[in-house]
């Protein structure tokens, strides 16, 4: 049985890493155009570079540490010794898939523009196979850890199954601390080359966006690349990673069987296979509407899903028989509540429906009322993912038995999280094409093609909001669900060390250190949010003055006379994303061990908890008011409420601006930081049951 | 013992209300000035008295419905028969607070401004003697609503002290009700007013602030009044009035005596003497720098606080006897947080400090950046209090025995929110003269006084802030220790039920009900935030619109000319606000209902946790975040970064206006909302009990 299993995922991943190589020989094939466009897109690209070469240099200091810390617990008999390797694995893994999915990005955007003067499919099918390279090696790489991990563990270390999927659990650790600075590094990055760029660019000196004469203009576009592109590879690996292996260990604890734990490896494999064949049918006619671009992609979405959800209820009921196969609601609650926060992400954020565009209209009375609506928007948009999370909690734990078995129920909510992550394959796909889009639209304008192509790239672009709103329904769904089995999962280990057991015992939630973990984890996202954006607000400052002071020193900038030191602005983001990226992630990794240490077990399970529900609700609200900013903005630049250029416009582009670290840097690190938490509490679990406090 | 101790707080009741007369009746004595501030004091008190006379018409149906759904279940044996009464009288105790505190104010705005034209200290007089009117009515009242409740439940119905403590805590939802009703209103009048004369005055006309010109200055002037003197009377009665009773409930839970129901009512009788010393001590020599006015007023709040820290002691000591006296450091670490928090506030949202003059230099990069920074001040400026509070509930805890009887520590817990509040006199009494003073500035500007006077309100004013800023600190630390406290209540009242105990029993954090609770819990105050700035926002789109009417269609008005249409602006703001105000409350009493049906108590519970801390986060952040631009605002005014009338100072005026709603109608109402959602809960028990789904 093990054997097969190993077997199956291992072809998975190497199905997925195979198409996702095929698919990147095919998109490679197509020109990347005019000569200016080459040079342009290989700024972008150089930039890129350089910035990850700089960015890896200082993660790999931490990972030294942080190795050489795990490597004296070890010895100390505090770990077992495979995890400083698991963790560096997971750190590695998470890092190449940012790093290609990066490269294939970099590399198709002058490509997609290039398309686009042929037509909008070629557009379409060329930022999109740009996006699935990313999708499959996203998954690919996870599933290829994995299968690993299990043969090494399985066959060459021979250890039982409780303790493989313990040892596992830690690699998400290493992958949680790189996504982590990927997000922070990235995010601060692209927020900050963006905020500067629209700040002196658009406000100040009324020049439109992505005008080659804007000095902070190819750091925007590199900013697309590393933040949303890498950033978001090395954030959803861990998601998918941390998902799989938790639903592993609650499942071995749930019914100690190698069935328990092969069901999320097999609908992790079957579901990359539905991803695939879901690409095959993301094309569209020529002239298509913005409609039927959305239709095209969701097509491909949904088939994967319904056919997940078709062929994974034989499938549970083959490997869990007849006693526990009601676990497949469980995994359709999770699938079908990822669609659903999606949909209402699309609702507050979608210049489609009423709270956006009574946002716009707020724009009337000025900046502050605006700023206003929109933070409210965001806070009020909380309520219906609160509401779809709970409910597929409730569901999840008790079809899968919660009710007359914890451990049951709470295996069925970690498959809650499998399912919804089932074919992230495809959805990272229409997720990750929306960057490339958005460079090819800042090439097209830069090398001054025809304006036809700009507007092709725009509704790629558009599209691609859409998309990613989607994308950000299943990243948050799955990250309170992954957050809430990874609790599950430090219980278990707790109880499983010597004198743990008594430790963790009083969980009441009136347990005075339960209720202070609780408050203390509940702050965490606020602190997190708060470093976050001070980042994202020293770095935008740092790169306004540049750019003002360009605009004022190089003579003949404005007229076009001139060139733009681009290379200055992207080295100023590359410092300072850098320097302010170590303190968040350093914070996320200290504060669980300082509150495990003094508060001990109780306080810790109180922190995740905390800090999953305020995390999740800060991320909902962050992402969704900076998205009903964004397309405020748009909307009114449609021409209502006086278009373009008008006071209201002014207005609404602060607010815009206001909202991009909120929904590029603040709201997606959140989602990592709630489950990196978990992680650094579960490797740490015997530090804190022989030392703490209380 | 019962007798000695209802005449104990029944006399010291009476003396803080006789205090008050008497202090009303000396300020009374003082000059309004000359006609024209007559006048203008006139329209202010008019339009306030206009509105309160409005919001209690609505009120009164609310109260009315409630009254007989309270009376239904009462009859159905749900409720005991006291408990529609206990409601009324909570709630019509509340309003009283708030109605003579508006009284007073609106009497004093003159006076003070009159006072000012002779000296400072003078000036200060007045508007703190006007402030202590309104502190030692609130604690007055709140004494003798209890001690008429005790007396009638104990003598006239015999009930045993269990049953007493029970049916006193659900006055508290009359209390928190009316409460909510004039924070949320008020808020939302005076912030309408306030960001409609800003925006239009300031920003677009360029007029200076409490300009006669400006037609919202009058409702402006009222806003004050309803909203940071009545509101802020009804608020801290409930406060004071939740804290002593959930104390005295906990008390005869954990000791089973009536001595321990005694001691909360023994250090409130106590505070009151101590706080009404403290007051004598309140006074400055003629021209006293900014320095010496807050000594001054310092100097009164902490002999009162280092009195009642003393004289605790041997209190405890002889009430409790050897076995409890360490409950005085439960009572001791609820001081010393209090003024701890206030000092954190202080520190995140004073000019004198770097978050605020970093936040005011970022104005230098525009208004996306100076909001930014602010929403980070704020949130980073929630680890602190978080911190503090955390440290205080553990510390009150186990001082108070909760190693070994978890109901002792409960007890200590809510002894610490007495101590907290003990001095509410003297606090409140520097927190209500701030509006008092600003009253005075509009007044004086709008009269055409010399500018020596206005000088010396704005002293006055600014000083406020300050004061307000630890008048705050002991709002919300005190809001956090009594949800709590009445959490443990409302766990105490399940099990006093039939059947109730089975149905309490898993209140494990990972139980899923106690999870969902959680979250939902925690996302409430999210989607009261926005609701109520939501409200802000179109009532002061509304004033908007209404002031850029006058401007246009008045001819003449600019030049002085033509005199502005108060009267409409205040009806505006009335309407809007009174309108707005009942969705809020209305959710805030629905939804514990709801919750409790479909999730039964366990999920109550974890839904008052979840609100609780995400609550205590949100108040902070939103009060810190608005304080920090408002100060910044005035940091640049008096000369840096370009003074006033310049871009960063347009930029921090921005800021100013998105802080109003901020700090003064969600982030304070949030703080009543969590002890609302405890008090419904409390008083629906029984139904819960009976028919809940789960």
């Amino acid at each position: 049985m093990e054997k097969l299993l190993i077997a199956l995922t291992f072809a998975c991943s190497v199905l997925a890493l195979l198409f996702a190589l095929f698919t990147a020989r095919k998109v490679l094939k197509f020109s990347e155009g005019t000569d200016l466009m080459k040079k342009i897109s290989a700024s972008i690209c150089k930039g890129a570079n350089a910035y990850l070469k700089r960015q890896y240099k200082i993660v790999v200091v931490f990972f030294a540490v942080l190795f050489v810390i795990l490597g004296v617990m070890a010895f100390l008999g505090l770990l077992t010794p495979y995890v400083p390797f698991a963790f560096i694995t997971g750190g590695f893994f998470s890092a190449l898939s940012g790093f290609i999915g990066m490269k294939i990005a970099t590399s198709s955007n002058a490509r997609t523009a290039n398309a686009c003067r042929e037509g909008l499919n070629k557009g379409l099918r060329v930022a999109f196979s740009a996006g699935s390279v990313m999708g499959f090696t996203v998954v690919g790489l996870g599933l290829l850890d994995i299968s690993i991990w299990f043969f090494l563990l399985k066959f060459a270390f021979k250890l039982p199954n409780e303790a493989i999927t313990s040892a596992m659990l830690t690699f998400g650790m290493g992958a949680s601390s790189m996504a982590l600075f990927a997000r922070v590094g990235g995010g601060i990055f692209t927020k900050a080359a963006d905020v500067g760029a629209d700040l002196v660019g658009k406000v100040e000196a009324g020049i439109p966006e992505d005008d080659p004469r804007n000095p902070a203009v190819i750091a925007d576009n590199v900013g697309d690349n590393v933040g949303d592109v890498a950033g978001m590879g090395a954030d959803l690996y861990e998601s998918y990673v941390g998902s799989v292996i938790s639903a592993c260990a609650l499942g071995v604890a749930a019914l100690h069987s190698i069935t328990a734990m092969a069901l999320p490896l097999i609908l992790a494999a079957v579901g990359v296979i539905c991803s695939i064949l879901g690409t095959f049918l993301v094309r569209t006619k020529e002239g298509a509407s913005q409609k039927q671009l959305l239709g095209a992609l969701s097509r491909g979405t949904n088939f994967s899903a319904v056919l997940i959800a078709i062929i994974s209820f034989p499938l549970v009921y083959f490997v869990l028989g007849k006693a526990n196969w009601t676990v497949y609601f469980a995994i359709l609650a999770g699938l079908i509540s990822g669609v659903l926060i999606g949909q209402s992400t699309e609702y507050f954020t979608s210049d489609s429906y009423k709270p956006t565009r009574n946002l716009a209209a707020t724009s009337e009375t000025g900046t502050a009322t605006i700023i206003i609506g929109g933070l409210s928007v965001g806070m009020l948009s909380t309520l219906i993912p609160i509401v779809i999370i709970s409910v597929c909690i409730l569901a999840a734990y008790f079809v899968s038995g919660g009710g007359t078995s914890a451990s049951m129920g709470l295996y069925g909510i970690a498959l809650a999280a499998v399912g919804m992550l089932s074919t992230l394959g495809i959805t990272l796909a229409t997720d990750a094409y929306g960057p490339v889009a958005d460079n090819a639209g800042g090439i097209a304008e830069m090398a001054g093609l025809e304006s036809s192509v700009r507007e092709r790239t725009d509704a790629l672009d558009s599209l691609g909001n859409t998309t990613a709103a989607t994308g950000k329904g299943f990243a948050i769904g799955s990250a309170a669900l992954t957050a809430l089995a990874l609790m599950a999962s430090y219980i278990d280990k707790i109880k499983s060390i010597d004198g743990g057991a008594a430790k963790i015992a009083n969980l009441n939630i009136t347990n005075p250190t339960v209720l202070i973990g609780l408050f203390i984890g509940a702050c965490l996202p606020f602190v997190f949010a708060a470093l976050t954006m001070n980042s994202v607000g020293r770095a935008a400052q740092s790169v306004v003055k540049e750019v003002r002071r360009q605009f004022k020193e190089i003579a003949g900038l404005m007229d076009g006379k001139a060139e733009a030191d681009y290379a200055s602005c992207v080295d100023l983001c590359t410092k300072s994303s850098l320097h302010e990226m170590i303190l968040p992630t350093v914070v996320a990794v200290i504060v669980p061990i300082i509150v495990g240490l003094i508060l001990g077990c109780t306080g810790v399970v109180g922190m995740l908890a905390g800090a999953t529900a305020s995390g999740f609700l800060m991320a909902v609200f962050m992402s969704n008011s900076g998205g009903a900013w964004d397309n405020a903005k748009k909307y009114i630049e449609s021409g209502v409420h006086g278009g373009k250029g008008s006071e209201n416009h002014k207005a609404a582009v602060v607010g815009d601006t206001v909202g991009d670290p909120f929904k590029d840097t603040s709201g997606p690190s959140i989602n990592i930081l709630i489950k990196l938490l978990s992680m650094v509490s579960i490797v740490f679990a015997a530090v804190i049951v022989n030392y703490s406090l209380l």
